[in-house]
């Protein structure tokens, strides 16, 4: 069945600003159901030029809008959520992409931590299509667009939409794109997902902190798989299979990744442990999500085609 | 002119532990000149079997045997190395890779750092030829050959060969392979190249700590670019530029890495920096070689099509 | 005016693992009033001999056991919550006080990012009186009691009681003890006071990650500051005062503190900025909260003595 | 017997900028013996007033001027170096003593990794006496000086005398401090001992990265432990013993030392593993030494009168 989350209905519930189990659902579906989502920028749309300073109209915590909560029947604490991404659409009108510098974020940045002045606030806004972003007179960059945020609600936290952690969240990687499918734990009844922030091109890091940011209309399916208990975000498309890991400093978030992607080969793959390990030394893939927000996120993959196991 | 830098020679001298300034030379060229090398495996060929444990054949500080140092004539400081990666070729009896756990090594290891135990040693003997590396009966994983110990000495200092630095040395980053040009800063007349520890295959990060460790026969063409001043090592491809950052956390190495590639981009390719800053957060990539050593090394990069300034 | 927050009463509403604003208050106070609250161990009692496992009665999301909220009356946004700590007294019977190790928890422990499997658990049991705590035959330590985790309520957020944050929570800070007095930020109407998980003693960093847990009747006296707009939690005491940052990795929490600290200077006691950081270069103290929990916790401080501006 | 390494007779021999195997010795002495030496600040005196710009007078690698080496008769690889602060006294003209603002260093600063202009330079000049630090008309600091660079040569390494590690180094702890015994370990024969860079008074963490620098007469006694390894400096005073780490990121210094802290208790005062473990959990001390240079230093202490050993 396919359901269609508007922003008009959205709008009713009122955009969230967390992730977590106090949001009264949007809507109920049954696994296998798809749904269509309407979502808006991280800044709600309000940086409609590049004179408008992104610090007066975004305020912490009111950042970083997502659809949802989607209460998905049958889903149960222990259970694992498949979300498979069919398509990102570019919505609203022209140019709906915008970039941008914000006080004291961004991986370049000066940050509240030092005792600098911050950078001018500055304002990009480029055209988002299918058919790619136009960055100036002489450069289009590839339409690749992805989900920034996406997770299910904690039992009893309610997470900012900044913080990517176990729970999924503002993990920033690209990966989670068309033809992907996200595995996501589920830890209250009726799973509770959330979804938004999705950037048509970014690259590794998002290092000033602001992908190319635009409202989509996206499109999951969304199904249940039962008794897989995860402990962090999975996430497979045609070509590999990567586990994520969220935390700081970013060498512990490549150390958890890979260490969620060996627990997987063995789990359902049958390798060996050690073998596992040795096998990813040679020809794992790291891709950095985000080093700017709260925790930094980063994705280990293995190829399936070296999903072969032969012993330690 | 070629040169032939054999295992012979260099035995002469001896393989360098570090790398600096107080070593002779072992050769001296000039720029322009191509030369041969037969490098060590980074356990200088000891681990001859799957039952030598590797703390019996190699200690601190004498891992990771370099060749070197190479004198090119007219270098001098605030010039910069041009390495341009011919080819390399395993060398040796088969079969010749290994992999191993090493006592309190590698990410996903228990430290020294913990009051745990290490893991038992373990070794890996693989075949490794220009076909591929028989990883077990079922799997051959590719040969995707790269130089992982590569630098010039700093004017004072005689650095280990585990680490990497802004002299280059042990930055275990697969894009150093056929096909590249690495540049690395001069800091005392004549560079002193150093290079070795090559690896049939590797993962991003390099997790256990140990890639498919190999002897081989490297031709490396090495030019001198006069009055190019560079802090960090650089690289170029047919399809990117990229620049390194070996620092602790990896999250400093990967500001690091694009901080350089921005400052590449303004000052070769006439960009504005803040176009600069926008534009690799857009389309920017990550590569992490190493989360292993001493410190982590990171490489960003940007594709060639995408070096077209457009003011910010 | 005085009012007992006593176990009977907070059991009623039910012991908080959250730190937010979606808890009912178990109490409505006026600025001024003291509060004598008796606070459970962060394992709710429940590891009552050595033969405990802990892994057995304690789990995630359902540790570290709250008091709480008060609600402070005429307390908005942008008012500072003053917390002072009267004293903290032993509860309940002997042995009162446990420490223990966790499964993949502590900071000399293998973790879940490594392949190792986790240390033994381990429960030492300790009397504590207001004459020290008895660690064996030979060896009494000192009672040096503090509040481990204390914060107030963030507007939309439900932070999980194990991580600190701007909002105070599992700081560890061994400082906020009898004498001294705690200023929290107000973000939520009523300001939603927590606290609970008192040690009676803990070494800098908490290495292990348990310190000598207790019960307690905690008696603290509770005042507001209108119109004074906090970033982080800040500490005053005789000597001293402190401020606080709770981030990954330790460094930054450093770095954070001790500009909390510089703000702190220049907003209230009439420094320059570069006075500030000159002078806390020679004079300022660091004081390491925790180095387990999701966040790290530094207190930076300077003593009141040198709190003398005299330009820069 | 007494020594004189005078400021005349390190001049011939030059201050070393590195801390290695490659000096000439400038002094050779027996164990037992008293070495009077007469640091330079690490500008070497030349930032003589607030009109002198650091940038001009300063340049890498030329930084940190070092006495020594000192050669110690009998010293091998395996034996400890025991080194006892007796005094340190101002030397030279007042005022004497300088701190600065230099260009992209210190942890509050803008640094090469951010696309910030740097802070603008500033000196701060201060006259030093046994009395007090004259810090301005109404504020004098207390004297409380120490070495801020000590160490002995690694076997084939020379280390820049910016970096602390686990030769020890630019350590800036302020417990090396009169009255307290640094162990050194001893890689070389002869053990080559460096020292210099000696602080009047310095914060934890040397928060702008210049303490109170001041050239001094530093009387140190030195003797030999043989047959004691170390891997990492040890310091004992009065009322403590202490063990260092020095490593990115600032947390894994912590455990580095705290590991160094109880592998000490074990091996010297009797301790169970899990039980030094748990007590230096409850009355462990950190002392954060640096935050700026390039490995941050900890210090992880246990006061004497905890040194009981009773078991796990």
């Amino acid at each position: 069945m396919k359901h269609h989350l508007t922003e008009k209905i959205q709008t009713v519930f009122g955009y969230s600003y967390t992730i977590g189990p106090y949001n009264k659902p949007v809507m109920e579906i049954q696994p296998g159901d798809t749904v269509i989502v309407e979502t808006l920028d991280c800044f709600e749309g309000k940086v409609t030029s590049v004179d408008v300073k992104p610090s007066t109209v975004a305020t912490i915590p009111f950042l970083n809008p997502q659809n949802g909560p989607i209460l998905v029947k049958g889903a149960e604490p222990g259970d694992a959520l498949a979300v498979h991404v069919e398509s990102i659409v570019p919505r609203g009108p022209q140019p709906c992409g915008t970039t941008c510098l914000q006080r004291y974020f961004g991986a370049l940045t000066p940050t509240a931590r030092t005792l600098s002045e911050p950078f001018p606030e500055m304002v990009k806004k480029v055209e988002v299509t299918g058919d790619g972003i136009v960055w100036n007179k002489k450069l289009t960059i590839p339409y690749q667009p992805f989900i920034g945020t996406i997770g299910t609600a904690p039992l009893i936290y309610s997470v900012d939409t900044l913080t990517p952690g176990n729970h999924g969240g503002n993990m920033d990687l690209p990966d989670v794109a068309p033809g992907a499918t996200v595995y996501l734990p589920i830890r209250k009844e009726g799973a509770y997902l959330y979804l938004g922030d999705c950037h048509a091109a970014q690259g590794d890091g998002e290092l000033c902190g602001v992908a190319i940011e635009y409202p989509t209309t996206t499109t999951v399916k969304i199904d249940l798989v039962k008794g897989w208990t995860l402990d962090w975000p999975l996430l497979e498309n045609d070509e590999f299979i990567m586990a994520t890991g969220s935390v700081r400093p970013l060498e512990d978030a490549v150390r958890l990744a890979y260490d969620n992607l060996i627990g997987w080969m063995v789990d359902k793959y049958g390798f060996d442990k050690w073998d596992a390990y040795f096998l990813v030394t040679q020809v794992g893939r790291v891709r950095v999500g985000n080093v700017v927000d709260p925790n930094f996120t980063a994705g280990a993959s293995i190829s399936k085609k070296y999903l072969v196991p032969g012993g330690a």
